[in-house]
């Protein structure tokens, strides 16, 4: 089983900056944590700042993994092509948002990406990206 | 740890009507796995197709459980008053929808829970109830 | 031939209140007319005001009856919920409203119900349930 | 009795194309049927693909008869003006259409005619203009 | 000095029906009365139910007058291919409407001529055409 | 004079939760503070987190009191059936809400049941049913 | 005790026009009968047409006075200078409606006082004032 | 006859600036020869860039004069308070515009007056004015 | 292999006016060349300002033809019945316009056409009939 | 080189009120510091609450000075009466804004100035207005 | 003549994925055939998945090319930095669009480039760019 | 004093295309001049077509400067990564557009950037980021 984890702008801040919103632990830290909790998947980890790195990220990792776990961050909200990334590829994308998108301000209320994603995990932190883990385990 | 579950309009027709929206298993038949996989929860389960039941089991179950499971169906997109009891009470509350709401009409893609939801699972089928438990559990 | 005849909020008023709107006989008379009308056709009649039991009513009647003639009233224009129950069962249900409810508020112009109805009478007073007992008759 | 009849664009396609959504009958052959079934009525049958010509259909024949069947078709959702004539004439007209007009394009939900229809039919096929018949037998 | 009229849908009603829409007298007899009071100008004046009529009338009498004053009626709000006519010729439209559009329905405040027209008359009922002589007398 | 006090949902909290939005003091205590300042005056009270109960007690009780006090909470927003109800019966009622709902959300500035209200009375907590009292005895 | 009222544009015409809007009394006549039902309260009354100057009388009475009674009539739908001037000052501003605003036209729906005002009362006619005093008084 | 004509703010520019929009004539100059043209007619003329002094003055000149021609420029758009001033007042109220305001920015389409005023005169330059003289004449 | 062109309202004024716009040639000219380039195409041509006319020959010409090119003008904006139309003819029709109508006003950006065309030519000036002859070769 | 400096509704305030949206000095005293910084440059000010004044403070200084520093307050946002002023003079006008009214109320966010400005200054507090002197000074 | 070819976000994807959407054919197989359809014609082609690479490929290609032929795919909906750049150079930019991006989700009906397109071809698969060509070539 | 200045997509145009928009010299001249100004000033400029690069420059130089003046270009309109950016660091960040953007598209005159600067300058040009660099240095 290998898994992908890609994260969009600003979420290389994790751990760093307003805690209130990127939490206290960078995504390094929690990755250890992650792949020592689940020792039989290969995680693979890609953040980029840059949009259409992510719509490259999402087509390659499309070919090699058997699943990949999204965070767009604001692309989310902004992104036709990362939403044509997802819909282009085969293998289940689960779309996981850290804080509670829904009570942030409206334009954080669409997604381009939902639409196409095999489920959607909102606001428990970063503990959504371990339920997002479960749901590919099936 | 006590968690309530409680579904909304036409859930009780799981497993027998339209199993493209609503699953092949009656939600009797999977509550049973569920309470098989988690030996050490009590679960409680309500369903209702009145708003206002709803409103009550929400009040009710608030002061006796440890966490909520609130699956409001189509009562999540109109339902300012079920909003407003996930809001009056303490414990989590997790939305969760069976199926990928933002690949349907538009008018299910607006949640008067989310908010104040503790957090939100779209999409994954009837194992979405099975994340929202591990998300109760911490 | 089994026929359910649904009304929703207010609805029972009619014959007592605001009749430029809810006519001037009360539904019960009027039924009576009905069945003396179409001796062949068994009619079951149901009314109330709340939401989640025309949910349920349009849910039991759907396995029971050969079609079902429902008028949502103030509903039709705010019920995801009864939408659903609508398209959740396999019997033909026919929309009727008394008044003509494109000449009242724009807010009672859009149904939730129409989407999924074998077809929609509007504005005949009390003669829309006969037309709909036509319709049904094939 | 005189009732007339007047079908709007591309209803001169019945039973030639898209029977999806135009029926697989010619309305000329449906309009024999409806002859036959109501000796004692006296049918008139203009159909136009011209806006303006339906105007005059619906002034002169405002006239002449005892009711109109008016299916407008497309012009339903754009002519203002098909909506004034309707308006500015005594007998009632009876709106109807084919197809569930609720159920297709968003564009195609509004009518400008309804609000000064006698009654509207909507979705009961062919079906439909005889139910419109009996609403205007009284 | 030659000036054309050209009156839109149902205008032909004027003086028929609905007085207190379209007056109490027909277009013809007013007529008569606005050509004594100017001798001295040649008036034409053709009225049509069909858009596209209006549109070869605003074509050809552009070529031939040295004014237009156009009520449009119902299309007013609708076509802008009667605007794209008004705009295509050299000779001032004067825009008239015989009742407060502005005191009507909203779909009746937008007009696609306005913004070509020499100038806007609305309101005065049938002495709207005599304001729009004076105007085009200079 | 007899006044019947009708609560929608989550306003069995009053004096339980949310202080900041629904107050310090349960209803039943607030009641009896203003039977004691109005001796004169026969209260009748209802309370339901069901939209269609408090359908049916608008029905009811405007049959039997001089005036009704009526605080919607949620279904103000949403509920079409209420205002209905409201419409519906002779005597007045007054529209009170505790918290300012102008000062909330966006969602919660449109009532459905202002327009057919006697009046409004917005913001003042508690003290807004003593003023619907005093508006009430002329 | 203190009280400033405050009335807006065209409000100098109560008792003179359109008695169904602005009622049948002049507002100093109503003054003299307010203050013989209050001995102990002082009333200050201003009123003007000049939106500038309402902000003028609700800085300086705002410093002078225990409270306001703010009448804005069309200024409350147009003016965030108004609503800054009362969000500006400490005492408390009832916001005063003689008409049922929401039962008029929608722009008169929205008013850009209510966030700042201490409570809202709609459509009760002069008594509404009376109702405001009371509100003041504790 | 007595005619009232009042303008709104920056039309004490005309004739100084902006001859595209405020034309190249001082209004004193343009009001001299209206008077001369109408010798039997009584005019007053009043500018303001106030909106409430154009309350004012449409208040007391619609108790002293048969007409008024008012031109409330850029309070047109936003000025409630004018409107209702207009309907507040029995006599015939012409709304005129020198420039097309059709064909300028969006917001100015919209006009709070039409909807009360006797009639509108838009685009015609000064002549607007001589056009809304007339209407009055009768 | 035979190509229908038709050409909606206002088009017969190419190469007379607004050359801006619609060019400096005639359609006629053109046509000749464009017949003289493609020897093997048989061309049949057709323009009327009626919308229902371009109907009629939508429905006529989409059985005798092998493409259509269709310029609707000012209808492609408005004309559901058009859009319709070409909806129920089975041979492709390819859509064309000689002015770039996305740099135009707002209300030319949207075509009921688009949909049901096999492709878009937009802002070519006349050659846009020449490319779509292409595209119709294959 | 004069420049005149307008300030809008509730900007006599500043210094006294609400310090953090006007600032902890009153404008007056910081004035003095600004003639102190430039002691070549002759300032004017003004202040007024009342919309017209402002108008005819723009068009008087428009003549007399050689650069004018607005800051309409929440005129800004409502008066397009302030904007033709601003349009109708000829010297550069710099719109300042104390607050950063993006970060504030939807509706502060949109003005009627900036679109004549010679450039726009928001969020700087008092020192806006020493930029705006800067940018004045070229 | 030299012309580039530039296409942007999963367009890489042709003939790999989603041949409904992306074709059944590589882009450079494509491009061979073109090349040897027009062997006159130097093409140069760039893709990137970066919207800023493609900004900088419109600035290069500007410079050096006779023209561009521009498929920006889901950026064309997005993208006002794309559009600037397509603004910004004085050779032609022909917009292509494989898909009928009018027969999609609404989203794809706006684009930020058509404004800026000497013209805009849409819905003719890889054949769009054959006629971007003939378009060029004059 | 430390600040960075950041330019975003299409200024590396500046002095070379479309000066009428982007001024008639390089930026690099420009920062000339600056530096020679403020000699006390340390400066650094970065210049991107790529979104996600401005987002890098931002959280790099947040880290390392004491100020950053930031015109996002065309991306000040879509990015909410960069306002994202922006919100994330803890220097002051001016938003700084040479033109004046709300004379110009209206998809321009919203800015996801601004909520989170210190202060907005727009539309005098070059001197924008001198006047940026005053409001810096306190």
């Amino acid at each position: 089983m290998k898994i992908a984890i890609i994260n969009g702008p600003n979420l290389n801040l994790l751990g760093n900056r307003q805690p209130e919103i990127y939490g206290g632990k960078s995504f390094e830290d929690f990755l250890k944590e992650l792949k020592s909790q689940y020792p039989n998947v290969e995680f693979d980890y890609a953040q980029s700042n840059v949009e259409g790195e992510l719509v490259n990220f999402i087509q390659e990792m499309g070919q090699t993994h058997n699943g990949i776990i999204l965070n767009a961050a604001a692309y989310t909200h902004t992104s036709i092509a990362i939403g044509d990334a997802v819909a282009a590829i085969d293998i289940p994308v689960v779309e996981v948002h850290i804080s509670n998108i829904h009570a942030r301000e409206t334009f954080r209320h669409h997604s381009y990406v939902s639409k196409y994603a095999a489920g959607v995990i909102v606001g428990f932190g970063m503990k959504g990206y371990k339920l997002a883990v479960e749901s590919l385990l099936g």
